[in-house]
């Protein structure tokens, strides 16, 4: 039986800590506060903002909803986005993706100020994970399993990492947070031979393979901690599934994420904290 | 006996290219321009400065040498990369580092327009690398590297290979760029354990270790192809050596870059094929 490393004690101790800088940024006069930013009513995105808003509410952080028509037109989006920037009352903006057609959805990421930029939509936000230095923010995902890693006590410095997935919302800014974190670190994609023989080297293996239930026994071998990114709705079983194959892998290894429960349990949590974080810097703690 | 990868004849062949392209450039009204922007005369700086003008004369490429004296302010310093920035007949600009105290060289570089940026100075460059987007160049000793493997027909597709170091200047770009070439890669640095057996799992070596023949025969199997980046002076010896102990790991390997004569000798001219590449897109080719 692996351990399970269960995402909701990590997410409540990430909210312990920021519970307790918010108070330290309202002594200063500073609430901290999100601009959830939403084109049109999308039910993904009001799914994740009602996620978002209850984590915000539980540690104080305040939510400033701004709503535009799905008929936006690029100019308004912008104008928007500027305001939001200059507002002195907005710490981090929560800009939600995919944006209508209409939109150009990368100059809409640019014109965020990496500063405010707490879901690492900005180029600057990725050179910030890619370099260690410069502002920005790590997409919340990596980082999530970065969290749940340090709260359970696996220090990743001088071990083994294989990560597969080399997407720019995970694979890739989750291998830089590994390295950064002394850990050697082998990428792993769709071009990879025999990426079983990789992972099998690893002591951490970082999952995101964005194919359900796609990674069985043959990858992992004992003693192995397994965090598993992928999440998708499993029509047989009638369940949410990872990328992993759970219940064969879970005897084998150390500790394994659950999913759900796992890694999507903790990236709102993160989000938040990347709010109280830049307020920080406001509040010049 | 491996075989030399000696990096003369890939420059020989990026210049031709390149020679090739300046033409049509011309044809096209715009003459590709490098600026040089020196402050003071560094020894180091006035020499590459020569490199890298042979170079550009060599393929018909203009060099437009600015030079400020070794106190120049931050402000004149600003105005004169924006005066770079502006004048439509300068395509790259290459900026040498280290900059002298007095100067503000984070502010400086991000200065540079990421357009122009043909050595890597800016966000924007290693965001470019990082995230295979947006404008900006690779630092160009890490695509040095790449052009050599390419030029001796070595595809680092669907192989395995190891990268020692993990600096913002070659380490992690070249990690980055050997990736997208989609070889599987594992980078590593001062806090990996055992990195000897780590580098003999690997078809390809790119070794960037900064310290002068540490790299020995125990990092390395038969079959492998080796890529040395490093380059210092060797007062034992009285000759220029790399990161790898070459007599003791020639023998042993199938392909090996030599030093001095290998990926030293590729980067200027890679730097001169950003300027095309720069002046390309001014032409619209």
């Amino acid at each position: 039986m692996a351990e399970l490393l269960k995402g909701a004690l990590v997410a409540e101790a990430l909210a312990e800590r920021c519970a307790a800088e918010v108070e330290a940024c309202k002594a200063k006069g500073v609430l901290p506060t999100l601009a959830i930013l939403r084109v049109g009513e999308r039910d993904d995105d009001l799914s994740y903002e009602r996620g978002a808003t209850k984590r915000c509410e539980a540690v104080g952080v305040a939510v400033k909803n701004v709503v535009l028509p799905a008929t936006v037109d690029q100019a308004t989006m912008l104008a928007t986005i500027e305001d939001l920037n200059k507002d002195a009352g907005v710490h981090g903006i929560l800009m939600f993706r995919p944006l209508p057609e209409q939109l150009d959805e990368a100059a809409c990421c640019e014109a965020l100020a990496p500063t405010k930029d707490v879901d690492a939509a900005t180029t600057a936000s990725l050179a910030h994970v890619f370099a260690g230095k410069g502002a920005g923010y790590a997409p919340c995902t990596a980082q999530a399993c970065m969290e749940i890693l340090n709260h359970y006590g696996i220090n990743p410095a001088g071990k083994r990492a294989a990560v597969i997935g080399r997407s720019l919302v995970i694979g890739k800014p989750v291998s830089m947070m590994l390295m950064a974190a002394n850990a050697t670190v082998t990428t792993c994609h769709t071009k990879t031979v025999d990426m079983p023989s990789v992972t099998r080297e690893a002591d951490i293996v970082v999952v995101a393979a964005g194919k359900m239930e796609t990674i069985g026994t043959e990858f992992f071998k004992a003693g192995q901690v397994v965090i598993d990114v992928g999440i998708g709705w499993n029509e047989e079983k009638g369940k949410l599934c990872g990328d992993v194959c759970f219940e064969e892998v879970e005897p084998i290894v150390e500790a394994i994420t659950p999913v759900p429960g796992g890694v999507g349990s903790v990236t709102t949590a993160v989000l938040v904290s990347h709010v109280v974080e830049a307020a920080q810097q406001v509040a010049g703690i």
